[in-house]
């Protein structure tokens, strides 16, 4: 059963659960055996593991990151009105439901490829663009607009910006190519693909519970993240800002493509690497620590008086200041054929979660493009900010509060 | 533990003791728990399955088929001569075996990248041109050529030819990633990157055992694949022609490009999209029977005398017609952003083995060409062809009999 669930504290006879129902509900089988046996025989595969699509946040926001994850940037087509963004986000709202039990989107020839869901979540988000059109201008918070241009960045257009975004995220890379084409697909007469970018996480089961992922660096990456019971999560991730109601219990969310220049890193030595970083590379453990969630001591000096953790390092620097600047990373690997005479095209796609951009995620990046050694061997190349609708219940649609609320 | 393992028939016990003797040797740990202990406390993680480098074949080939496969080819710089391709084989061999077992490459920054194996298996191809190369011109087998222009083909340059080629598959995306970094940088001197192309299968235990892989047309794709214990199959994959006794147990491998139109595809209903494949799509049986493994009768009619299975559907031509065309097919899917204004951009990297591609590959293929309803929604864009040297032992490295034996 689902161990990355129980590491993160989500009730494992839920899971158990929404799969059963959704079996019902589904009555697809493979060769000849019914999901309703299989879950009755108690062998469920991980292939039915099931996140519910409905409740007061979207999913695939505190859902345990899932092994594969697609975000897909869209344009929409010129010429829409409210209607048709409220049609747009009602398809979506639809389909992204059904393909998280295991059915298939509403328009879909393929219900095969839907139906072992493996923890699929469908997260849906609004660029700046979508206000304007929707002639709700005046419901954007400032911070749903394009970052300020940092001196760290080399964007390219390829991988920013965009008016609606898809989070797409299962175990399983079958079933995430599959839902990101039916609601691609299914929108395509109102909105184009911008871009499209591919990520992953160790697969599934590959490692104990609670292990935290590495990136292309070889770095444990996301020890330091805010966890659903620390106090101040629920504040740091949801919006609740008065000015803007349609947007309480929902967040907002940066999509960043971070380059990694491993050619260079790998001639770096090893204590170096481990330096800029501020962690040891083994156990992941701050150069204050032997365990990977010890808290580093960022005061701590050898005999020298030299602090132990360089004040350049990438902990050091990217590390909250204040209880304010706390967010929620939700990061995946990407690893792209390389570029002619190059051997390889890797880096993160560093995607975050916080009530408020301008106040929890620019600090710290305005520190970090400031200074930190690891900008060395990295480049952001892409970037782009939504507002994500908080969740729905069955019958209502995603941004329903933005698009006829009473405001 | 390894469900698709056992559903081949590959001991349990063999992976388990494999899986404890490389702990014993890469010491390797997350976390502060060794790999040793884990190993004892008898709940190995999926990462830690091994997947044997050395024996008389290469890995990667009748091994169950891994959830993740990047396949890329390379070309030689100019002016090498037969000691490099010598040192270029011996480096990789080397490698590769120390990869299989978890340990790092021989200069791998990331050794934590490579500790959690997962089946991980590289398989090495020598393309036409390194026979040339190494002035062993004449023991290059004939159809160690590119294949023989077909109508349907619409190559792209992008996909096709090498020199050389690696086959790097494992349940884990990351650990693909890595290896193959490793890999293609221990040899960049000696050769360049030319095209990589990633695909995958459904992740590692989302669905019961013996189950069947589904293509992005939703088909379900390998039914009638030959399995190890089949009559005949060791002929039709290990070469044993006295002609070229360095390749004994070696094999040839044919890697195409097959792109699916999935838009137009997805236009035609599901009665005839089974009535272009010969088989249902919930079940993938032949339409004469009830359950995908069901031999299909191609003499059934209907009663106006109609074929039942259309002879023009894609599993009349594609069949073997005689024991000589068994070939085994290995194939992956692949889903890369699309290309402006389109919602997709998916298909199969159709990767087969075959002791002789004359014989086996191309009657079918040309049959195929010569019509198959299916070829109006797929397209071959990539084509390349490898000769697969057999195994090696410990200290030795693969080609050694090509290029140093005793011919």
């Amino acid at each position: 059963m689902n161990t990355d669930a129980r590491a993160h504290g989500i009730s494992r006879r839920h899971l158990l659960a929404s799969s059963a129902a959704a079996a019902g509900a589904a009555g697809l089988g493979w060769g000849g055996r019914s999901l309703v046996e299989q879950s009755a025989a108690s062998t469920l595969p991980d292939g039915q593991q099931i996140v519910p699509f409905h409740g007061s946040h979207q999913a695939g926001i505190t859902t345990p990151p899932q092994a594969h994850a697609t975000f897909v940037a869209l344009d929409l087509q010129p010429g829409l009105d409210r209607s048709l963004i409220i049609g747009l986000l009602k398809a979506w709202t639809q389909d992204a439901a059904r393909l998280a039990e295991g059915r298939p989107g509403l328009a879909d020839s393929e219900p095969e490829l839907a139906a072992a869901p493996s923890r699929l979540t469908t997260t849906i988000g609004l660029g700046p663009a979508v206000f304007e059109v929707a002639g709700v201008a005046d419901q954007r918070p400032p911070s749903i607009a394009p970052l300020p241009p940092l001196p760290i960045d080399d964007l390219d257009p390829r991988y920013s910006g965009g008016d609606l975004l898809l989070q797409v995220c299962s175990d399983d890379p079958l079933v995430v190519a599959h839902a990101v084409r039916i609601l691609a697909r299914s929108v395509r007469s109102l909105a184009t693909v911008r871009w499209t970018q591919r990520g992953f996480r160790e697969a599934r089961g590959s490692h104990p519970e609670g292990h935290t992922m590495r990136n292309l660096m070889g770095q444990i990456d996301g020890t330091n993240n805010p966890k659903p019971q620390d106090p101040g999560f629920e504040q740091a991730l949801w919006h609740d800002d008065p000015a803007y109601p349609w947007l309480r219990g929902g967040t907002s969310m940066v999509v960043r493509r971070i380059a990694m220049d491993l050619d260079t890193w790998d001639e770096l030595g090893r204590r170096d690497r481990e330096l800029s970083i501020g962690r040891t590379l083994g156990t992941g453990a701050p150069l204050t620590g032997t365990r990977e969630h010890d808290p580093p001591d960022f005061g701590a000096t050898d005999r020298f008086g030299i602090p132990i953790i360089p004040p350049s390092s990438h902990i050091a620097r990217a590390r909250a200041q204040a209880p304010e600047e706390v967010f929620l990373r939700r990061g995946y690997n990407y690893d792209d054929p390389p570029e002619p005479g190059r051997t390889s095209n890797s880096g993160l796609i560093f995607a975050t979660f916080q009530a408020d951009i301008a106040k929890q995620f620019l600090p710290v990046q305005q520190r970090i493009a400031e200074f930190d050694v690891l900008n060395e061997w990295t480049t952001p190349v892409g970037s782009a900010v939504f507002a994500i609708p908080p969740g729905c219940e069955p019958g209502d649609y995603l941004g329903r509060a933005l698009l006829e609320g009473s405001r």
